[in-house]
């Protein structure tokens, strides 16, 4: 009997052994989750506010940034750019929603991300718009960024 | 001179193993990338002979497989659906060729990719057609499989 029962204690804290770190993948999951939710809040937030390179804090500051759409920009400075360009003013920027928002930590550096956007916007300054977008985030010394963007 | 010449040795020692690492990282992004873009070579080959069940095998037989396009197809079998509807006969399908890619090594078990998509066909078959594509690609226990695609 007593052989039994350290097989039992055995037996039971290897099953504790193997929730404990399910619950730990499971909860590091989750903090990264929330890291890539929370900066995307802050993008749409800055967009809200006009504040184009607010906005661009959500993306890595390196020559690699890339952006997707009906053409491929390269590098923080164009993917900027291309956002100065194209939203030249408060009115043409709209009201900015991420919606439907799905993250997928894929490791301790790497996370995707898939949601739907919409510009709320007056007829004059260009009209409502929205799609899609999937993003590649990597963890930096900076926190959680945007590497590879592509909206459609 | 004697201790001299073994701190030589060993901080050559230490270089070497750092080399050795490097090399054997840079190789095995080598192989991931090449794996990846076979992947993609072959649902071309399959999609030009007209075979969409073929150039379907590129993808993750689950549930989770996503395509976003203008909406987002869910399931192995929506995204199957979605193309057997759009290229119903091999005249819609036209000829597909894959450009510029770039295949981006995230771990052991996920990669990114980049690239351009063609597809020529007849003007009465729905003319050529063409833009970008990125994928999200994990390595299953049947080889690496798109889980996300994200085509515009």
């Amino acid at each position: 009997m007593q052989r039994q029962s350290w097989q039992h204690w055995t037996a039971a804290a290897i099953v504790a052994a193997g929730l404990l770190s399910f619950d730990a993948a499971s909860a590091q999951d989750d903090v990264r989750q929330r890291a890539v939710h929370s900066v995307l809040e802050q993008q749409a937030t800055a967009w809200n506010r006009g504040d184009i390179p607010g906005f661009m804090a959500g993306y890595e500051n390196a020559e690699t940034t890339t952006f997707v759409g009906t053409d491929v920009n390269r590098g923080y400075q164009k993917v900027l750019e291309r956002y100065l360009k194209r939203y030249p003013t408060p009115e043409a920027m709209g009201k900015l929603t991420f919606s439907n928002l799905e993250i997928l930590p894929l490791s301790e550096e790497y996370a995707s991300a898939l949601g739907q956007w919409k510009l709320e916007r007056a007829t004059k300054d260009g009209g409502n718009v929205g799609g899609y977008f999937t993003l590649l985030l990597r963890k930096t010394a900076a926190g959680w960024r945007i590497i590879l963007d592509h909206t459609s």
